[in-house]
């Protein structure tokens, strides 16, 4: 069995990747803020590891994500990064550093992954596209980054201008020219919608995700995939076929 | 076979009315700014008009409506106004001169008035909510009239103020505080969806119409009623059980 | 504060129904068919109730709800019935011996309830209509509860024949003339969208919920309203304005 | 201007193909079942033809379509077939016969083909998946070709069984283990969707279209392509990037 350790295993999606990972592979151990009640070793800071693993998976925070990374590199691991906060500096020198796979995963849901590659395939042939995107209100940025990210994916693969159209309040976020309007409703947590319009045709295009269990089988993929690369990839779309 | 004079009868919502009515209506003279070729006798001005008929439909322009009216009303004919443009001040005079049923209809379309009906009750339990609407990049103007329309419905009903949420350009336009979102792109004639968010619970009303015929059941409707009525009646939602 | 005595507490229902009602109630007493810990007294038997109650409040099972709707009537409380599994005779008996309200309710999901009585209403203008449920694959009877009601109610209310269609395994069920198909597809909790189609023009409504605790507000609908009430009402529809 | 014969032309999708490629291409001649009113030289039989060009575009009948190729490939012109009918031995002797290029489309909507390819790639992820298709009740046979062959391509590449899931009426047609279903309601033209459901995750995938008139692009897409061939291939999926 395959073994894993695990910074971040105690926020929501350490909470899901502990439940979703126990019956493939090993955890040997988590890195975490806080001690824990575990039937796993829970480590709070790296100096107090014991232990080796095939794979660091680092689901932590953007403060410990850096100094975790080079310790996994140090120590030989592959190391799968789903937490948020490298700066463009410290993925070049990841990378320089890189013996093992290293893979950094901005979005582990596979949904929003295939929604952001077939809209940017769709935009070649249907220039004019909007985003509608719902989330909860509790969530008090707009639009989404996902939103955001996908509306940059549509501008840098279409092949014609949009029409021209009407401006005003209503008519959303202008993100690279892709006009972008956020709901925010109780009973919604995470989804995203592209509209294409073309000729007397729509092509449409949504995914939502209700938990952070969602996001176990993209980890899924990265671990199964980190460990036949030998440099850094950055997105779980460079897995897809 | 009820006779009915048609006004504005060459326009794309005239054209077709007159395909609609022909199974079960007598359309007995058209008043049109312009003469036309037709099988249907053709006035161009008020002066000309020959016949009698029990029903005066009225789809011209805001230019001619009011002048119409009064013919209609002089010459004891029940009334049909779809045509805007009607002040205030002209509705209350027509209201006076009302021997009649007259009828004023703001919008034909029965999916629209059942949305709008459906909402304004949503509304009383599902305080949060938000309009999408989308139109043909053609249409300048941003929301819709019907969207807006739908919106002061929705917020003339609801008994809680909706949760507070994030603001920014993706939120939309507020229309009595809810947020309105107006897409433009080809491939889309008229369409809107109300999102109601509730506690882990979504309520979603849409509706959409492809073209002018859309609006003829709406019509035959409003003939039906409009020769029971015997006074001023404002909306297609009046007619509804 | 109005008191209640909760009956199947310790159900996925009755245990939203805790949480939800905590501010605003106070449940003097369970009764479950198992010792539970908990902070509000349990019983395990009608006859070790030691307190009385406003509301009898009863999302038990079959085998229970109708001896307990007897004690409660003879204790002189309210009583709101969400168990399922009373016979007519039992429903019939129970209507003869209220004094006080009884509100039995199949269903407390406020968008569910408003989704049949929009149905309802549109069926009357648009006879053309098919209903998509969508659940999760662990619900193995097709098509859903809610989907068959829904199908029963357009039915009875429709004022035209539907345009005769075409026929096969791919067109679905068929309740009441309503053809109605199921999805069983993971992600899915419980959703039912019905699609209504006229002369260019759609009418589609949708709702989902996805959890429990999406009835609570129907059930505290309930509660404010079965003290009001002095017979037996069947229905949270009964209650909308 | 790349000159183009155009078979079939006065069908509707000929209708449309006459107005779409008007400002871009020199229709030299219409070959049509019976003679015109046009502006274009109409033929009715293939001894008539007496000019040359580049393209032949084929929307002709089952009866006529291989017997045009014939003569197409005979005259050295590039062939578009959006004709049905041609038998496997047919296109054999097609394949054989090429000299320059000849593209068979068996649908011209850029949406479909891209529904398509994107249910194909999904379901490499989601096994778990169902179509719902709409049409207009003129349409008798279900499910449509587009559903059936949208299913076939998501059971070659889905590399998981789907969950079993419960059967019955309301459960849809299987084609390749995936459950279909059709709707025939009237203002729906051509319209499917392809739920696919993961661990609370759903993706969803959504085309229509409202005219032939989308089926222009598509037709564009295929005479441009269709020069830089010499040899033939089959569906416009093969032409995306």
């Amino acid at each position: 069995m395959t073994k894993i350790i695990l910074a971040g295993g105690f926020g929501k999606l350490g909470e899901a990747i502990q439940n979703g990972l126990k019956a493939d592979y090993e955890i040997v151990g988590i890195l975490s803020g806080h001690q824990h009640n575990s039937d796993i070793p829970v480590w709070t800071s790296l100096e107090d590891i014991d232990v080796s693993a095939d794979i660091w998976l680092d689901v932590s925070t953007p403060a410990t994500v850096y100094e975790n990374a080079q310790y996994a590199i140090a120590h030989n691991m592959a190391l799968v990064i789903g937490a948020t906060g490298l700066s463009d500096a410290q993925v070049t020198h990841l990378k320089a550093s890189a013996t093992n796979g290293i893979l950094i995963v901005p979005n582990f849901s596979l949904s929003a992954v295939l929604l952001m590659q077939f809209s940017k395939t769709a935009a070649q042939y249907f220039p004019d596209v909007e985003i509608v995107e719902a989330h909860n209100p509790k969530k008090v940025d707009s639009p989404s980054g996902t939103a955001k990210q996908t509306a940059r994916m549509i501008a840098s693969s279409r092949q014609k201008a949009p029409a021209q159209t009407s401006v005003g309040e209503a008519r959303g976020e202008r993100v690279d020219d892709v006009p972008v309007h956020a709901m925010r409703l109780p009973g919604y947590i995470a989804q995203q919608t592209v509209y294409f319009g073309g000729i007397d045709e729509q092509l449409t295009l949504s995914q939502s995700t209700t938990s952070r269990a969602a996001f176990v089988p993209g980890v899924i993929m990265s671990l199964n995939a980190v460990t036949k690369l030998d440099h850094l990839v950055i997105g779980l779309d460079q897995l897809l076929n």
